[in-house]
């Protein structure tokens, strides 16, 4: 994937205009005149699994791309691909679910698309959502605080912002979409309990800026924890360290991982938030994670560090190993 | 599709934030926080047709959207979904055709995403692009312009602007798109002289404010320039007179819709653009479309009034002839 876009993408979408963060970075968003923009396709399948379906899975992609950036999502879009004949039940349990989706993220879908494809032009439905964010009272907050301890913070949540020092931390269990997910469809049945954590982060992720300190954040949907860190360590030209006994992983993801010989740092989530903060408002940042629903799991994972190349984990068992970029998708179709 | 989209997806998508232009307008495009927001979602076939592709047409797709807002469009995304196995050389053309079109129109793609499903999941390749755009002062000038001959002019291009005594203008030929890829995919050889007509019409947009008038403007894509007017009606509570001589149909066109039996003025179109602009200042700007490349065959098409309800044609032989809103879609997956 990451080939496909820089040898047949990127070189033809180059020098094109000034956008202060481009595609090029392939961070989560744009930013153009001060606006995030993110746009992604959904081709999940089957269309409604444990925990959540096509619907809540395009709302929250969209607005946890946005998030993440620091940004506040305003509004979103949504592009239909249905086919012939598809039940109409099942298309307005999405859509209903997208609506829902949208109003408890209090982001708003404002503009659309449908195009219908004859029987075989396509499987059932897919839906691109894209959508735009501003600057918040909240991100402006968080860069006043990271500037007590760095003197030239940015003015967005890039990948490329960590230094050495900066404390990595996880908004909580990891592995639980892409196992619901493969559980369901592939009929393994391990435990019937593991559901998606599919839930929009926009607003924890305001408490977070509100409290202050965070330079980089990601959510770690395809490639997982593992590709999420790799980014970071590229981009910000720093080593990372993680330490494996603090990642949360819930007993039926281990247990399920195990068992297909999957990585769990490999699977895709689609509610967590990987942070980047500045050491001294780590415990801080972690404090306000643990109070809120969505994160009560948080914990520090690792550190930026200028004694490593790459990224290295400190296994359970007392060994080191190297957390390579994932090269394939170890489950597809599960966004 | 107007039932599929007011039954099935508006009710679910209702009351959810404070747009100035909301999915609920069902304009071209919506507005939020002044940034003009538009998605379109790309299924052409063949993917590559006589005066286009899929590329070039994602490109126009979105940025006219906007453009015809009155804003001046700024970014844009590209979501692709891929079927395993399809033909790199194919992508690339299509990837290639997509910058080279942006480039022309002056809009960066900023964001992407890029899916690839099981073979059989999709048809080949698919894209949707959305897009977003800015007021500019070209628009602050058309504006004031208005306000020479109306006293409450809007702050943005809507189909719903229209008042009775307002001149319909239509930027140059219709019917070539849908023709083009009709006879091409069909096999039927009429006229293979026909080409699509895509082309990005942000500069000539623009051109128009700063010459200013304009209170209305669409582009006649889906539905054709029948559901374009339609729509002017429709929102604006008014009627709309339409001279069925003054419309610029292309004697191929004319041809193959008669052969087929099509009507010219539901089948889509990808670079034109139909104005509403106040009677004082309709010379003038079809004076600055006539000097323009993209609208050489403009001509002044009709005008709305009071007089009569819907739409309605004065026909060639003398007669008068209601033009409805298109049911169906004469030509599926032209765009």
């Amino acid at each position: 994937m990451d080939q496909l876009i820089k040898q047949h993408i990127l070189k033809y979408f180059k020098n094109q205009g000034s956008a202060e963060v481009s595609l090029a970075a392939l961070d989560d968003a744009a930013v153009i005149d001060d606006t995030v923009f993110s746009t992604d396709s959904h081709t999940v399948q089957p269309l409604v699994f444990p925990g959540g379906d096509l619907g809540s899975l395009a709302v929250c992609g969209t607005v946890n791309d946005i998030a993440v950036m620091g940004a506040t999502p305003r509004g979103l879009s949504a592009g239909f691909i249905l086919e012939e004949g598809l039940s109409m039940d099942l298309f307005e349990t999405i859509v209903k679910s997208m609506g829902k989706t949208a109003q408890k993220a209090g982001v708003p879908i404002i503009t659309g698309d449908t195009k219908v494809v004859e029987k075989g032009a396509i499987q059932q439905c897919m839906v691109n959502t894209s959508g735009i964010g501003r600057r918040s009272k909240a991100l402006e907050r968080n860069i006043r605080e990271v500037k007590r301890y760095r003197r030239f913070p940015q003015r967005w949540l890039l990948d490329s912002n960590l230094h050495a020092g900066d404390v990595l931390l996880c908004s909580g269990n990891i592995g639980e979409h892409g196992i619901a997910l493969l559980s369901f469809r592939e009929g393994y049945g391990f435990d019937t309990k593991i559901k998606s954590d599919i839930a929009p982060v926009n607003k924890l992720m305001e408490q977070l800026l509100v409290e202050g300190g965070v330079v980089s954040a990601k959510d770690p949907t395809r490639g997982g924890l593992a590709n999420t860190v790799n980014e970071f360590s590229e981009k910000s030209h720093v080593g990372i360290m993680l330490y494996e006994d603090a990642i949360p992983i819930p007993d039926g993801v281990r247990a399920a991982c195990g068992m297909l010989g999957i990585d769990p740092f490999e699977i895709g989530n689609e509610g967590k938030i990987v942070l980047g903060v500045v050491n001294e408002k780590a415990d801080d940042v972690l404090r306000v994670l643990r109070r809120h629903p969505l994160s009560r799991h948080a914990a520090i994972i690792g550190e930026a560090t200028k004694d490593i190349h790459g990224v290295v984990m400190k296994t359970s068992v007392g060994g080191r190993r190297i957390i390579h970029k994932p090269l394939g998708d170890p489950v597809p179709r599960i966004c």
